[in-house]
């Protein structure tokens, strides 16, 4: 990761703390504008890796041990005279390279971006598919996403993670008695018409899906309110009955 | 875009510049920490998209209009009663529900994230696949990745953009004759291992790969030294020769 003349000691602090989110540790910084850029309080729990950053004042030297050097556009505002490649496909290459040699990874200014000169020594160009091209990205919110694009594991966007498991019949039967004796106990259940009154709350409580671990907790606020019921005092004035 | 009780007014601002990169634009604020985060300068080119964020006094408030509401989470810290799932699945679930209903994403403090009333209003929560759990990211970062994650074109990284076209056969020839030349003229070919030299030159520049749009280049200092070396004075004293 190379930041060239960063003006913001803030973004190098937030690209600090976006690295060690993602797992890489080698911070290389070019001609920054703040000196001072070690004390960034933004960089939170990666103190150490902002400490142990690297400094020069070229870029060439920053890069010197890389066999692949990718530079970071929001392109529109110059003729490119390199291949562009969207994040997506980039950091797949990057990824590739990454198990052989070492990668330079490099961002511009938060004004300017790469400069020409900056840009002959990279051998490709990423850009993050934003909406527009007018508005460029937050620097600190531009690493981040192309380290997270890095470790991205695509098989997490295919495989179903493992669902809340729903209770099975039994117990869904426990809940669908123990509601019906409340319903029956509170005046609810019309007696001409109990019979469609069970089948209702059956499918009604089909429906609900209601998670296994939930079972206990429904079953033992049915107990209570039943226990009310029939041991409470009853209401003043009869609620409004189903079907009357 | 849900942001609940955001302490630092910069972090709205950059979840603003974040949702314009990224094509979204319907910031919801509850109870914001600093009254003033309209003013945040680091919304950039998203100022508009803050002047418009809705202010609530509660996530309830906040989110009643939404079929699906998501929380986000660093997780570790807390015995979660949810469904969690990492982004790449979340944003592919929230992408399909966004086409049916609105669906509210929300955010946490940068302190202490959601609280467990907060997340009692969710459906189910997402975290970003950070490599430890004890670092939480910055805010801004945060709602970028979701962003992105969300407008992310899968099939962008399976396919393989158009490569550069390079040099055909007679290219690379035309450029093989001319090095020859030159390097004949410089004194570089030892007269007994001319051929094999000839071979080696043309399977060296079949190996660069040469853009066709660089090949004029190439030709025009090829010929230029030619030239040079037919009719500039000769250097005083004789460079190394191959095989001497």
């Amino acid at each position: 990761m190379v930041l060239v003349s960063t003006r913001n000691p803030l973004n190098i602090g937030a690209a600090a703390r976006a690295m060690a989110n993602f797992g890489f540790d080698d911070l290389c910084v070019v001609a920054p504008y703040d000196v001072a850029f070690r004390e960034a309080r933004s960089a939170v729990g990666a103190a150490p890796l902002l400490q142990q950053a690297r400094e020069f004042p070229s870029l060439a030297e920053a890069v010197a041990g890389c066999k692949l050097v990718v530079g970071t556009t929001s392109v529109g505002h110059r003729e490119l005279q390199h291949a562009l490649r969207r994040l997506e496909y980039g950091a797949k290459l990057i990824a590739r390279a990454l198990g052989a040699a070492p990668v330079a990874l490099v961002f511009g200014s938060e004004k300017f971006g790469l400069s020409n000169d900056d840009l002959s020594h990279c051998h490709w160009l990423m850009r993050i598919p934003t909406v527009g091209q007018d508005l460029s990205m937050n620097l600190g919110q531009a690493v981040a996403l192309c380290l997270y694009e890095l470790a991205r594991d695509p098989k997490a966007a295919a495989a179903k993670p493992a669902r809340i498991a729903t209770a099975a019949a039994d117990e869904s039967e426990q809940i669908t008695v123990r509601l019906l004796e409340v319903l029956q106990e509170s005046g609810y259940v019309n007696p001409r018409t109990a019979g469609s009154t069970d089948e209702k709350v059956r499918r009604l409580i089909r429906r609900l899906h209601v998670p296994t671990r939930d079972v206990p907790v429904i079953l033992g606020m049915l107990r209570q309110i039943l226990w009310k019921l029939q041991t409470g005092t009853p209401p003043a004035t009869e609620p409004e009955r189903e079907g009357s």
